[in-house]
C-alpha cells in the first residue's frame, strides 16, 4: 500500500501551505491509484470524470485557498444525498434517483472546500444485500458493508477521507475487514437531514479515513470544535468486554485483542474485563428488534413493493411490521436500562475494547459479514473507533474497537489515534 | 363553522361504505370550502387542482375501494417531501425545491389511499418567521406555526386531516389557537424520513384533525396497530402543570384550565398540582439550547447564506455554532435526569394536564406566538393531544394539552377523545 497512494488528507494540507504540492497533483494520485484499482476493488457508485475535477479545482482556486480542506477530494457513501449525483441507496429502485439537495454533512464540507470525489457502493438501504466492491486488501474477501465503497476505497488509497453510517456495524465492520481507520460519531451530534435512514433509532455517521488526524479534522467540520484532551494512557482504565459475550468470534482476534491488551498494560492503562451476566448479549438482541421496528416504517413506500427489494431486506421489513408496539417500548425502555447498568460499569473507565468484527474479512461476495459485535453500542448512541490492530495468518486485518463514552468524541479520537501507535501492522503500511 | 365543511374522515369512511357518499362529492366539499376561504385564510402553498383530483379518484377507484381511505384527501405540511408536489420548508432559499420521493409518512398515506390535496403552509423551516396564513376563527389573529396551513385548513374545513411536525410548539400551538384537535407522535414512533428535520433531537411527527377518531386512523396507518385501551374517567389520576411553571400564562387560559380539571374531577378523575420547584422552567430552557446546537448543524448549507435566511432564524444558527459541545452534552444530560424526575412525580397519572398555549391567538400577522408551554414536554420526546376547551371574551379558542407517557400514545388519545366531550365549545361548532 506504499508508492502512489496518496498522503493523508492533515499531511496533504501542510504541503499545500508549503507549496511541496498542490490540489491537482494530490486529485491526480488519487485518480492514478482509482484508474488502476478501481476495476477490481469496484469501491464507487459514481465518481466526477478527473477533468471535470481539475476544473473545478481551477473554477474556484481563489476561494478554496482560504478553505479548511483546500479542494481535497473526499468520498461519500451512497446513502447520503448529494445535489449533484445521484444517491442510489444500493437499491434498483431507486438507480436513478437524484436528490434535490446536499446532506447536512455534504453542504458542510462543500462549504469547508471539500471536492466531493465521488459516491462509494453502500448495500441495499445500508442493510445487508451487497454491492460490486471487493475487498481491497484480499480481492476473494468481502469488503464489509454497509458503507463498503467508502472503506475500500479509503483503504485502497483512492480518496483520503470517505463519510459512512452505521446503523448496526456499517462503519465499524466495513473499515476493520478494509484495515482502514473508522470512527462513528455519538448519536445526535452530526446532522443526518439528507442521510437516508435505515433505523432512526439507531443511525450514526462516520468517517472513514487513513488516520485519526484526517478524522478528527473531518469531525470538526461536522461537529463544530471539539476539545483537544490530553490523555496519557499511564493511569487510564480500559474494560474490556471480550468477544465472546456479544457472539461468535475467531480465536485470532481473540488472541489479538489479547495482544493489544497486554500492549495497553504495558503502557501504563489498567485492563479489566467486564463481568458478563448476559447483558450485552441482551443488547445485541435488542438492537435488532428495534431497527426492524424502524426500517418498517421508514420504507413504507419501498416496503409496498417487496419484488424490488432483497429478499433479506423484505424479511427486514416483514418482521418490523410484525412487531407489536407494547414489544417495542419495552424494547426501547430495556435498552434505556441497560445504557445505565454500562454507565455504572464503566465509570472511571476511558473506554470500553472489543473486538471491531468476529475476525478478518470472510472470503465470498454474497454477504458482508456480521454485525454483532457492534450492536450494543449502536443501541446505546456511543461514540466508536476501529483501527487494524493486527493481521491473521493469511495477512488479512483484525481490527479492534474502543468505544467511548456519549459526547466525549474527542477523548476517544485521541485514544484511538494513542492506541493505534501501540499496534503498528507492517504487513498494511 | 358548519354547513358546506365535510364530516370528517370516520364519518366519511363510513359514508362511502355504504354508498350515502362517494370520494367525488367529497371532495367538492373540500375545494367548495378552500374556493370560498383560501383567499382570506391562505393555508395552502400548492394545491393539487380540483379536476386533476377527480382524474386521479377516476383512474385509481377500483384500486381505492380497497383501501383504508378510499381516496379521501389528506394535506401534508410544507416541510414534508412530497414527491409530486415541490416542498419549500417556507425558505425562499427553496422556492422552487423539487424532492425526489415522498416522505415515509407520505408513502404509507398514498399506499392506504389517501388524495395528497396539497401542501399547507409553513413557516421558515418550521421556525418563528410566518407565512401567508391567517387564523380561520379570527383573520386578524395569527394561526400560530409552524404548521400554520395544517392548523388553519383542518380548523375551517378545508379538509378533514392534515400533517404536522413538532420541534418545539409546532403542532401543539397552532391547533390550539385555529381550534382543532392536534396530536404530536411519541418521538421515534414515527418515521421522520423526508421530514426536513429543524433539530433532530426533539423533531416530532403530528396529526391534525376534527376529532380523535380521525387523528387515531391516521395514526395507525403511520405508526402499526395501535392498542384500543378502556380509560374510564372515573378513578383516573390527572396531574396538572399550571401555565405559570413553564413562562406566560393568560387569566382565560388558567380560568379554563381550572374550569376543565373541575369538569375532570366531577366525572370522577383526581386531578392534583405538580409540586413545581423550576424543574420544568429548566426543561423549557434546555429545549431552546439543544433546539439551536441541533438547528445549526442541519443547516451547514442555509447557514452560509445568512442574508437569505429571516434574521430570527439566522439568529437561531449563529446561537447554535456558539454553543460549545461540552454546554450541549451537559444539557442533554440534564434533560434525561429531568425525564427521570418527571417520570417519578408521574408516575400513577394517566396524563399531564397544561395549557396548550399561553392564551388564545395574539392578533397580528407578524409573529406566530410564544412556544413555553410545548418545550418541556417536546424535549422529552413525549406525546401530546390537544383541543379548543373553551373560547376567551372574542370568542377564540383555549386549547388545553394532555401530555402522555413515551409509547403509550393509544391510551393518550383515547384520554383526548373523552376529556373533549367535556368541554364542547359551541362557537367552535
Amino acid at each position: 500500500m506504499s508508492g502512489g497512494t496518496p498522503t493523508g488528507l492533515t499531511e496533504a494540507l501542510a504541503q499545500l501551505r508549503d507549496g511541496r504540492t498542490d490540489a491537482h497533483a494530490y486529485l491526480d494520485t488519487c485518480y492514478d491509484r482509482i484508474d488502476a484499482r478501481e476495476p477490481q476493488v469496484g469501491a464507487w457508485q459514481s465518481l466526477r470524470p478527473r477533468e471535470a475535477c481539475h476544473r473545478w479545482l481551477d473554477h474556484h482556486a481563489d476561494w478554496l485557498a482560504g478553505t479548511p480542506l483546500r479542494g481535497l477530494p473526499v468520498a461519500i457513501k451512497d446513502i447520503i444525498d448529494t445535489a449533484d449525483m445521484p444517491t442510489t441507496m444500493g437499491s434498483a429502485l431507486h438507480a436513478d434517483r437524484q436528490p434535490a439537495d446536499d446532506a447536512a454533512c455534504v453542504a458542510a464540507l462543500r462549504s469547508a472546500g471539500a471536492l466531493i470525489l465521488g459516491k462509494t457502493v453502500t448495500t441495499e438501504f445500508a442493510y445487508f444485500s451487497p454491492g460490486k466492491t471487493a475487498n481491497p486488501r484480499d480481492l476473494r474477501c468481502t469488503p464489509g458493508g454497509s458503507s463498503s465503497g467508502s472503506a475500500a476505497a479509503v483503504a485502497d488509497g483512492m480518496v483520503p477521507v470517505a463519510l459512512g453510517s452505521q446503523t448496526a456495524a456499517s462503519v465499524i465492520r466495513p473499515a476493520a475487514y478494509c484495515g482502514t481507520m473508522g470512527y462513528v460519531a455519538t448519536r445526535g451530534l452530526m446532522s443526518l437531514r439528507g442521510v437516508q435512514p435505515l433505523a432512526q433509532s439507531h443511525d450514526s455517521l462516520g468517517i472513514m479515513g487513513r488516520n485519526f488526524a484526517d478524522i478528527r479534522l473531518i469531525a470538526e467540520l461536522l461537529a463544530g470544535p471539539l476539545p483537544t484532551p490530553s490523555l496519557p494512557l499511564q493511569g487510564l482504565h480500559i474494560l474490556r468486554v471480550p468477544g465472546a459475550a456479544m457472539g461468535d468470534v475467531s480465536p485470532e482476534m481473540e488472541a489479538a485483542i489479547d495482544k493489544l491488551a497486554a500492549q495497553l498494560r504495558e503502557a501504563g492503562a489498567t485492563v479489566t474485563d467486564l463481568a458478563d451476566d448476559g447483558r450485552i448479549a441482551r443488547l445485541v438482541a435488542l438492537h435488532g428488534a428495534v431497527m426492524a421496528f424502524d426500517a418498517a416504517r421508514n420504507m413504507a413506500g419501498e416496503g409496498a413493493r417487496p419484488d424490488a427489494l432483497s429478499p433479506q431486506f423484505a424479511e427486514l421489513l416483514e418482521t418490523g411490521r410484525g412487531i407489536p408496539l407494547a414489544d417495542h417500548a419495552a424494547a426501547q425502555a430495556e435498552i434505556r436500562q441497560l445504557g445505565d447498568w454500562l454507565g455504572a460499569a464503566r465509570a472511571g473507565s476511558a473506554a470500553i475494547l472489543a473486538p471491531a468484527a468476529p475476525g478478518s474479512a470472510p472470503e465470498g461476495h454474497a454477504a458482508t459479514g456480521a454485525p454483532h459485535m457492534s450492536r450494543a453500542w449502536q443501541a446505546l448512541g456511543l461514540p466508536v473507533v476501529t483501527w487494524p490492530a493486527d493481521v491473521d495468518a493469511q495477512g488479512r486485518p483484525l481490527g479492534a474497537q474502543l468505544i467511548g463514552h456519549r459526547w466525549r468524541d474527542a477523548e476517544l479520537l485521541e485514544l484511538g489515534r494513542k492506541t493505534a501507535l501501540l499496534t503498528p501492522s507492517p504487513t498494511l503500511r
